[in-house]
């Protein structure tokens, strides 16, 4: 028998991939380190089936990831938030995104993640390029970037 | 029609994503960037079907991330290299790492990195814990850390 998964892959590489390696998965923490909670915001922001996006919903809050509390009472609601365990994700997205931004971004970054306050971005070690500062997620701060709009835009020159 | 792709994501995460989202690719990058270059290495060391594997190094070669290189001539054969578009990637393998050592390796890191010549390991952002330089990937090697036997050994205690 071939192996499906990586579990019998003593690395951290793979443990984390089993965590956030699922087609999606890293886009809705995405949208959760955007701010977002909610069912209907991640279904809207990321066209994504429904029933997808609820298991792999369930899947990080088995995993700790993020959180399900209940908001409302009449009628009953949730929303969906990321716990330290999901925080410290952030890292692996700032990889992804800054690797992305230097090759799969032609008119510049989609999103800018800037020092809050200083508005220095960040390096791909998550260093301010202004004032040198080794920030953390609650330090920055994500904006439209010069390649927001590329590929709804037609093609320049 | 909800897309099953994520083409239609204008972001750089999304977009790393799709070279490096799929199942296996990124492990068989790991095994890359610790030196393995031949079909036959990836394929023992990786457990993965042969064909699957195949897919995996031709759509990282189509991509750019590896090139193919013949390396014998009678027979014919060929190995697969790192280019300096597969090199950028070491950030993201890092993050993964890292988080995977934090939070899924209960007896320390299966591998641990480390400052060539210094010894210092790297922290979450490539920083050496020892002497503070930022390092970059021809500055390291790996070595087995204390969880390399975890997954086949018995538990403790």
């Amino acid at each position: 028998m071939l192996p499906r998964t990586y579990d019998n892959q003593n690395c951290s590489i793979a443990r984390t991939l089993e965590l956030v390696g699922e087609r999606w998965t890293m886009l809705v923490l995405r949208e959760a380190f955007l701010g977002r909670r909610r069912f209907e915001e991640y279904a809207e922001r990321l066209g994504i089936a429904r029933n997808v996006l609820s298991a792999r919903l369930a899947h990080l809050v088995d995993e700790g990831v993020l959180e399900k509390v209940r908001y409302q009472d009449r009628p009953e609601r949730f929303e969906y938030r990321l716990t330290a365990k999901g925080r410290d994700l952030w890292p692996v997205l700032s990889a992804l995104r800054h690797y992305g931004d230097c090759h799969y971004a032609p008119d510049g970054p989609p999103v800018l993640v800037t020092h809050r306050g200083c508005g220095g971005e960040l390096d791909d070690r998550r260093i301010c390029r202004r004032c040198g500062a080794p920030l953390e997620l609650a330090d920055v701060e994500a904006h439209p970037g010069p390649g927001a709009l590329s590929a709804a835009a037609p093609a320049r020159g």
